[in-house]
């Protein structure tokens, strides 16, 4: 098995910023890395440009293979020529996030005050402001003032979020899609589990696994499997698995593999090939540490005061990770704050993910809301 | 630490089958112990015997403190004297599981084919139906030719269930808490991941720790958090913890704990002071290989074909590991093999583990049940 830490050596597109940025908790980060990509044109009056924000385990190569992966971009579904988000009208623009480890500084970056080292589990705790305050200094370094649009599912959306919240005028219009507005007792839970699986892997080293030329796959791919039963259906699973065996054809075959338990481990063993188990601890918490209400003494509305984006809110019905019940509560206390704002509710029993995979209906529906936007943005 | 692997060295009550019994994998388990307890007195027509069934990490002691953790008795809520199953009325029997780890035979009783060895996880596939065929050598050695009822809840009631089909003639009464008929994909998800953490602790060592001095505390305690969070509702661990931090008092110290983490960290680490891995691994599979109606080519009312007991069936409303859709199949199959059954929905916000708290509706219901099928079974 290679060995090299995920996301190394490879020379991912990137900017760098010697000055650092300051973090939420009052440390400054010195020499921030951004990697990142860019699909379409940038039109002469630089109004084209969407912000495409990837969620915990996602990258910057949304709409292209991944270099490292060779797998197809993660949303070449939604981000291409005619597709959605249309490279043939916009400017789409996709960052590694901060904390991340496919070429944005994160955990494996060198260590910032030790020289020669390695963040390892060093690295700050960011946030989800962070991540966005690192975004906005490509936006700038790209020359844009104004983005027309933020778009992500999952983490991403709670980045959308906190781009209107925290640069209400660089943001025309916002997409958070499949998320919420805070991280539940629940979902913390479930990424307790998998950082715990982390810790007790005995290749983890206090997180410095990299010197000593190994990595704590187990751990990582238990945290991975534990992750994943939260991002798909109940009704998903049994329609895939059911009871379905892996191999053999009767009930007698008492010590058989059933079919979903083949497809975790699965799950678990391809992710270790692509992700590093700090970046995974440190952005499962940036995920964690995010509440818009409780920032404003629990009142969302509150946060939502300066916002001057139009918003569409996307759900899926059968999302128990972040339900349909969180983005009814942002579209509520969206209202409350007088902003311009869509909420719809895709039917699917796909669960989570369904956000990645072929939804038609949703796929239609942010097709039309850029439409619209576009042409209140005199942008056709 | 105490390094005694759980449930070594106390001289639990039990009772031994030097002939064994054949498994549902088709071999033969040489010698078998039934650790076990009883409460209150049989009559003279030895017609008043309730045997309890418990869940997946329960024990014998029902209702009295249990001599190794010096924990009270995980039902004392339910069955006491007065208590809904009352033992001043009735002779209640609780025995450990086959495959257990407090005193019944499991894996780490002695080898059965390697004299001085221990099974470990050489101890065959256990089902469902072998751990009820093994309670029914105890209940014959008793001198109990009928059982009065057999309650249990989750696991608890699989084993209800494979004794009112196993022996429909043994039963009057039979009442599943809580319980399904079958394990679902992502039920077997959830116990996966907790297997594949107990593998890949480094303390297993192909399941034979304790010859080495050693146990597998990180994984099966990652076993157990993964494991506890299906146990209670979204709502139950919000009301409990939400967004509360551990220690600190405000958003700012970003590098506290949650209260959420605390908690299951502690529900791990205590969990492994009285539990065995390998009987976890057995227990877990055992589960996930019942499916009563899979055994009837999918037709659940052809199972309860033969059943002769009346049904009490318990769902709670938030229980999502066993869902009360699962309860309500089962009481339509019932119904439609003319079956007499009643179905109970209690609307708890505790989720799966509602059945073990102080639930009055739950316990009034179940006090009902059995004072009407004593007054049919003449008991009063």
């Amino acid at each position: 098995m290679d060995q090299t830490p995920a996301g190394t050596d490879f020379p991912h597109q990137s900017v760098t910023f010697p000055d650092g940025v300051a973090l939420d908790c009052g440390r400054m980060l010195p020499r921030v890395t951004v990697a990142y990509r860019t699909y379409g044109t940038l039109n002469v009056d630089k109004t084209n440009a969407i912000l495409v924000c990837h969620a915990l385990t996602g990258d910057q190569y949304v709409a292209e293979q991944n270099p490292e992966t060779g797998r197809p971009g993660w949303w070449q579904r939604v981000v291409g020529p005619g597709a959605p988000i249309d490279t043939d009208k916009y400017f789409v623009i996709c960052a590694n996030v901060l904390g991340g480890c496919m070429g944005s500084t994160g955990p494996r970056s060198p260590h910032g005050e030790r020289p020669g080292a390695l963040w390892g589990t060093e690295f700050p705790v960011v946030t989800i402001h962070d991540m966005v305050r690192v975004q906005k200094r490509l936006v700038e370094y790209l020359g844009i003032g104004r983005l027309f649009a933020v778009v992500g599912g999952s983490m991403g959306g709670m980045q959308v979020l906190s781009w209107a919240v925290q640069f209400p005028e660089m943001v025309f219009a916002a997409v958070p899609i499949a998320a919420a507005y805070y991280h539940s007792a629940q979902n913390i839970a479930f990424h307790e589990i998998g950082r715990q699986a982390i810790f007790a892997d005995p290749c983890f080293r206090n997180g410095n696994y990299w010197a000593e030329g190994v990595r704590p796959e187990r751990g990582l791919a238990v945290a991975r499997m534990t992750a994943h039963i939260t991002y798909v259906s109940e009704e998903a699973l049994t329609r895939k698995f059911g009871r379905k065996l892996q191999n053999a054809e009767g009930l007698s075959a008492l010590g058989e593999q059933f079919a979903v338990e083949s497809y975790l481990q699965y799950q678990g063993s391809s992710f270790v090939q692509r992700f590093d188990a700090n970046a995974y601890l440190t952005i499962t918490r940036a995920m964690d540490l995010f509440d818009l209400a409780g920032e404003y003494g629990g009142a969302l509305a509150d946060a939502f005061r300066a916002v001057q984006s139009r918003f569409l809110l996307v759900s899926f019905s059968s999302d128990w990770l972040f339900p349909t019940a969180q983005s009814r509560t942002m579209a509520r206390a969206l209202n409350h704050a007088a902003v311009n704002v869509s909420f719809v509710e895709v039917q699917s029993d796909k669960g989570h993910d369904a956000f990645l995979l072929d939804e038609p209906d949703f796929h239609a529906t942010l097709r039309g809301f850029l439409a619209g936007c576009a042409a209140h943005a005199g942008l056709t």
